[in-house]
């Protein structure tokens, strides 16, 4: 009997990296982590992650095949399988495809970021199954996207497409840490929100369970539970948060005509609280041939999962797709 | 001996209507125009059309195939085969794929708005040849834009991808004929150059030779002609203009990170007095990962037949890639 065809997803983070085994229908087997250690060579992440994933392959079901490695890492070239001086990493440009092939030559390795490998990861088992042309906004600590035309990852001409969080939302707004003024996510991030927070708390003079908590203790999770229990300073930081998302989401429309923009991440997890202003803003502000057409999402893959399915997703899309 | 192939190439627009007969090299035969009639139904067009092709064809060498037709149309719909409320054509939504084919029921015929055509003319026959990402802005009246990526031009889930030109430059800012304010063609057009001038004048206390011209007879052209004749209020129009755009095309890169920009249409023959400046503010407001990669170029194409090479590129490109 023949076996059945299993993928590695790698999701490499400045902290940890994750790995598990996914099955063509999304179900992860065997998940996994260790220590990314950043300030060491990436030789020794991989040589570790070998070892690892190898102990772990022990207890799996002999019925299984594997077929690919799919990695998602910061700032990582889809073309060249590099990772190019991730601001967390101290790598500098490291191909870590070439590194991971001496372990695992003979099966097609693949590395894009995470914003790509979270839209490929909702396309093949999420909330954008069966979509050709659609957008994926990861809300984490900075606003990463990737955008699918045609039924495939625009990944440009030099492997870095999809920078939507660095598109100018407020002319010389926020200072980001790209060097520049007012990029969407120095607003419409985790990071973005506490930012706002702060603009609140300066600005006006109600009461707030936010004043009791420094700025290096916000975080999105407790702006939103304290939105949640109806803090109103919070419930406003959410309200300004997606009328700039959904604002800028107005014009991403405009370029690629999605049928759906799907918002995951941490922020994301916010709910209604976000979506709503969002929606708002992003159907007052889209152009009328696109009005009404476009859906805004929340994730459909099960989130804590949703890095390690985005990394095996860009195998499993290139296997399904030449079928 | 087998015949060589030949495409129609059609360019529907609001007064003309051109057409000729365009080889897989892009040179144009037998370039001939007829009158749209705005205000008569589409069928009548099309049946003129057809008429004038045919009494054109019998002219042509018995050594050609015509193999397909390409048109572009304001408001088309790729998938459809329509156009859709074109606002200088009293048609409604009309599908001329369909009507074309009665004429023609055994040649592919496809249909395409003139961005999106110009911009297959560039990547078959002009400045984008052997290019896989790139994006070409139409700059006449409007903003128009065409987005290739991986190869491919971006239609969108709905056929109307790539409207450049309503993205907002500037929040809250000039009144758009789509209804919404700021957007890009209301500043980086012939129409907005044309606002700019009257800002200008309005500001500015300096002699100008532009002074003497009413809003009704400015355009490009005149602003061009006097900008490269030393007018400095002309001049700054231009400034301002490529400051605009060149701001707003850092943005698109963000998106789809194209290899090159291609600026085509009636304002870009202004050449330098745009393109430096535009250039400039490209350069400045790019994001690190994309800067000094992307060429701003002009078109590549002999200028009096962009349009019907572009919808005669719609086939050839098909007819191409599929080789």
């Amino acid at each position: 009997m023949s076996k059945s065809w299993i993928v590695l997803g790698v999701d490499i983070g400045g902290t940890t990296t994750k790995f598990g085994f996914v099955d063509m229908f999304g179900e992860v087997f065997l998940e996994s982590s260790l220590p990314t250690r950043a300030d060491e060579p990436a030789e020794f992440l991989i040589d570790r992650l070998h070892q690892a994933v190898e102990t772990q392959w022990d207890s799996m079901d002999e019925g299984y095949q594997l077929v690919g490695i799919g990695m998602g890492a910061p700032n990582a070239n889809y073309y060249k399988g590099t990772v190019e001086n991730p601001p967390n990493l101290k790598w500098g440009v490291v191909n870590l495809v070439d590194l991971l092939r001496q372990y695992y030559p003979e099966i097609p390795i693949r590395l894009t970021n995470d914003a790509n490998a979270a839209a490929l990861g909702e396309g093949q088992f999420g909330a954008a199954q069966g979509l050709r042309d659609y957008i994926v906004i990861t809300l984490g600590t900075g606003l990463g996207s990737g955008i699918v035309a045609n039924g495939q990852m625009i990944y440009g001409h030099d492997g870095f497409a999809g920078e939507v969080g660095h598109t100018i939302a407020v002319r010389n707004g926020r200072n980001c840490g790209c060097g520049r003024k007012g990029c969407l996510e120095t607003y419409a991030s985790a990071s973005g929100i506490r930012r706002t927070v702060m603009e609140l708390l300066a600005e006006k003079t109600e009461p707030s369970e936010l004043r009791s908590i420094p700025f290096s203790d916000m975080n999105g999770k407790v702006i939103a539970e304290s939105a949640k229990r109806g803090d109103p300073l919070a419930w406003e930081a959410f309200q300004r948060t997606g009328k700039i998302l959904g604002t800028a989401l107005a014009d991403a429309i405009s370029y690629t005509s999605p049928e759906a923009i799907i918002m995951v991440g941490g922020l994301a997890q916010a709910g209604d609280i976000l979506f709503k202003p969002t929606r708002e803003a992003m159907d007052a502000n889209t152009l009328n041939i696109f009005k009404g057409k476009v859906k805004l999402l929340p994730s459909g893959l099960k989130s804590g999962n949703i890095a390690i399915l985005g990394a095996a997703a860009l195998i499993w899309h290139e296997i399904l797709q030449s079928e």
